[in-house]
């Protein structure tokens, strides 16, 4: 009763939302109705859009709004390299190094047998699919977690018979931080991949 | 380059959301590509269906679907009682005392001089318009701000004069709140409300 029908079901339909509680799904609906009804109407139409229009990039798994992805389609990038992520934003968090020059797969999962997440989950069949390719290197790059560290194990033991190169990104000290605050795992891993200088 | 267009597309618009960051804004982003395509329809017609068939209730300027909001349209809302709020979410807040059983009426702001708002920019004629009816105390419900001071003092100034009770919420102590604790406003407040018991 206290909010008008189409508030209400707004409000309801925001709060499904990850991350929007009761108040800030309020909040929210309350914005939408002082938005212009054009920018609502955008913002709508990309929601819709988006989810109708993406599908995965034949090749690396990647959202894409083709049948492969800009990257894949890129003759510029390497096909020798492979870099494996757990995520399509993981994806985005590499590029933004603007450094590596490679390709990407995306498993859309890690290995979690707790929650059921074995192999046939991930999108690693798809992966052994592209070995078969000019690929020399595959760098695994799951979040430095249990379940990364699993699937990176999982995925070496399965690619390094065929002969392909399998690496890990490197565990460490973040830039910056102070020994005298960091982890003990994470400082394990800085001792165990320490290199000559 | 990274995100596919109709994906960075849908971020750069859940981004210009209250409250939304880049990060939060991706998540969502990604979200929505995983939710079932008749939820993301169903989501995308209420932001639309609310931003259009809402408009303000031309009695009280809460949010509306019909002419007139369900709580004016209510014969057991007594008409001798008006309380006044900044915004519709306050209405929801007096709502959910279970208590209050008056009408409402929505200023959409608070007097805010130095951001140009002036009793102009507010639904203060609309109030005064509906005072020729048998209304006999207008319920001052602003926030305890400098605005919603502000405001409660000019309401009261301009509705005295006609012959109208005009009152205010208390200010003071909240319930379970220690005294140690309280900031010096409050209990001045407080000690100014106080009554015999």
């Amino acid at each position: 009763m206290t909010f008008a029908k189409p508030l209400a079901e707004l409000i309801s339909r925001l709060e499904r939302l990850p991350g929007v509680g009761p108040k800030s799904a309020q909040r929210l609906a309350f914005h939408v109705l002082r938005m212009p009804e054009d920018d609502v109407r955008r913002l709508a139409e990309a929601l819709r859009e988006a989810r109708e229009s993406l599908r995965l990039c034949l090749v690396c798994q990647n959202f894409s709004a083709e049948e492969t992805c800009a990257i894949c389609q890129d003759p510029r990038r390497d096909p020798a390299q492979i870099c494996v992520v757990g995520e399509p934003r993981d994806i985005a968090a590499m590029e933004r190094l603007n450094e590596y020059r490679g390709r990407y797969h995306v498993l859309h999962g890690l290995l979690n047998p707790m929650d059921g997440i074995g192999p046939e989950q991930l999108k690693v069949r798809e992966l052994i699919a592209r070995l078969s390719g000019p690929v020399e290197e595959v760098i695994v790059a799951t979040n430095p977690t249990v379940e990364g560290d699993a699937t990176a194990l999982y995925l070496a033991k399965q690619l390094r018979p065929i002969g392909i190169k399998v690496t890990r990104l490197a565990h460490g000290m973040p830039v910056g931080g102070e020994l005298d605050y960091a982890d003990t795992a994470t400082l394990l891993s800085a001792l165990e991949y320490r290199r000559e200088i």
